[in-house]
């Protein structure tokens, strides 16, 4: 790996390695943090210009983070020392500003403290390169400058949103994992729209402290890379494993597809799924038995039919209370499509929230049970690829996964 | 009301005014935001040194702010112009620091904008007047120097917590209202303990951002108040009818007691309760049925008695994700209490935790099946008076009505 010339693992730019590479190389010494930062500065120079998946990107102070992490002596260094992560712009940041792409905080100053997930990569080594492009407080579906690095044929395509720009610089090589968050379909959405991996882990085992917020009861941190195996290093790194410490070390892994049991589920909204989504879905299904995978296509009981329009609920009843405050102050600096959510005009009345929160509740049981039969569940998480333009990320673009995740 | 000489309503204390009454003098000109300062100030004085409330409080800034009321246009004024809050020391605020009474936070700053409920009273006109104490991170039940200011016979009473700088500066009268939080019983355990009117509205009605996080599914954030009827006027401000505007509009205020369908509900730890709380049912049960109000005793079905250990297990498996990063960042500076959250020593395990979620989901249409056939419901708040000394702010003084909270 190691190229006498330079110093640097050979064949690749340092900016194309995956995060366990990075890791690995500085740990031996074949690298530095601030050799690093340097690959990854000339590739956001040569590409951001026309992606724009940066609104804050401070190259002076990039630098002085690698200089210190380079100090640190190895044998104190973090699982993530040296790792490079951008930051959706609604996680709280002592060195950033934080503005939610909303005039109500084009002057915010630097956070008092960091949110809790960037404390826990901050605290691991990780290197926080700079905050990334999001729609107005991360609840609207109108797109902002970022553009989906796989746009092709001249055309602009949008990354999908409200993570686009952790899913767009992640795709477009500036940085191996950056933190997203996922209300509807935040995550899965511009993960599957730029073609990397998107890890959206069970509601709660990521604190959302220091966050904006939209709805308390479906916010959820999450995470872009472009090499799977970066996902089971952020995951060690936040301790998703939901069990003890015994128990959760005999799960295997890396996944073992021979044998699996897998659920495919295509949901009460399969109709939605267009030619792409529905090829993908043939292409998966081929895959996960040529590799001995025990596929089983599952439907949904009709309870689940609701559940879109439950959630739809249970959010809009929430984010009443999530925009009050911005609304009070100054309406019009709140975007037209948040605003009806204060005024009640889409939300819905006692009883059916009520209604839909006990649906869910009915519901968990049910998804329990039907969870704990196999090994992995596939769902769509799109109907579709991209569409061009960059105005809308992504407002028709529900299907049943975003829902799920109330359950996963 | 109005007193010729100085222009103040007549016969109290301006620091002994209700909030509504404080605003509606402040509003007909019978006194300034600034000639209500400096009572509150005077008070402050007279009293803090010895109950240890606040953790921050700026004279010089309260008159400042009380000068830009003042100088705020009659006709658009807020509907809280004037009226000063308590803000629990969790909470953050953009002109003054917020602390967690913990060391990790001993030298922050301003937080960059303020939290979403701070933010509502802000824009609805209020003065902020400073933040009060709390335990640890507000998860801990060790007590700080802060002291219940109905402590008689020479001895120190705990104020409970962790809410405690809030109740007790409003039992203090240095403030007529505070704002507080609960994850178990931090609201209506220091209320009841300070003899002030406590309200934990309905969980997710009033936004959590910017407030630090213990438990996602249980934080909740509430008021104290000495006059009840002032915590109405704050749930005006925050819109917390539950309902269409038109259907909110037709439930009667103030509650008529008279005829209404009262179920009191002991809860599956009754066997707790000390003679004070046993007396103070039977009082309240006296008190209803004479004001003509219809009381049935109500004994909740089998399934509840499950509802606290359930609680302890989803606020317990959550505490571990909200205390990883500092944890992370330097264990030594995290309570020993908190510790063992993150390190897994308390914790129970996936099938533990997912019993504990269906089993509240269980529950949930239950509860709401019984709910709906009272008009209110009365449960114990604590097991007795406030204990003696300042040491534990409430380990052993645990009831239904916090887990009950999760469906309330």
């Amino acid at each position: 790996m190691q190229s006498p010339a330079n110093g640097r693992p050979a064949g690749k730019e340092l900016s194309g390695l995956s995060a366990i590479e990075i890791h690995d190389a500085i740990q031996r010494g074949e690298v530095t943090v601030q050799q690093y930062v340097e690959d990854l500065i000339r590739q956001h120079e040569k590409r951001d210009g026309e992606i724009h998946a940066w609104v804050h990107y401070d190259k002076e102070y990039i630098r002085s983070q690698a200089k210190a992490l380079d100090a640190v002596p190895t044998e104190v260094r973090g699982p993530l020392h040296g790792v490079a992560f951008g930051i959706k712009d609604i996680f709280l940041t002592r060195d950033m500003p934080t503005r939610y792409f909303s005039p109500f905080h084009e002057f915010d100053g630097n956070g008092a403290s960091d949110s809790a997930a960037v404390g826990v990569l901050r605290a691991s080594g990780a290197l926080l390169l700079g905050k990334t492009a999001t729609t107005e407080l991360a609840s609207t579906m109108v797109g902002g400058p970022c553009v989906n690095p796989r746009s092709k044929g001249g055309k602009s395509y949008t990354p999908g949103g409200s993570s686009s720009g952790s899913a767009a610089a992640v795709a477009d090589g500036q940085v191996p994992i950056a933190l997203g968050t996922q209300t509807g379909g935040s995550i899965v959405r511009p993960g599957s729209f730029c073609g990397v991996w998107a890890f959206k882990p069970t509601w709660g085992l990521v604190s959302t402290e220091g966050v904006s917020r939209c709805s308390v009861t479906c916010d959820t941190v999450g995470f872009f890379a472009n090499h799977v195996d970066d996902l089971e290093l952020v995951a060690r790194v936040f301790r998703l494993e939901l069990d003890t410490p015994e128990r959760a070390n005999s799960i295997k892994t890396p996944f073992e597809v021979r044998g699996a049991r897998v659920a495919m589920i295509k949901t009460h909204v399969w109709e939605l799924a267009k030619p792409a989504t529905r090829a993908a879905w043939q292409r998966a299904r081929e895959l996960l038995v040529a590799a001995g995978a025990q596929v089983e296509d599952v439907d949904l009981p009709g309870g689940f039919a609701r559940a879109h329009e439950w959630r739809e609920v249970i959010a809009g009843s929430e984010a009443r209370s999530a925009f009050l405050s911005r609304y009070l102050e100054d309406k019009d600096k709140l975007h037209e499509t948040l605003r009806p959510f204060v005024e009640r005009r889409h939300v819905p009345g006692r009883d059916d929230i009520i209604d839909a929160h006990d649906g869910i509740a009915a519901l968990r049981r049910e998804w329990d049970g039907i969870a704990a039969r196999y090994d992995a569940i596939v769902t769509p998480s799109v109907p579709g690829e991209a569409p061009e333009g960059l105005g809308d990320t992504g407002s028709a673009v529900r299907t049943h996964s975003p829902t799920l995740h109330l359950f996963l």
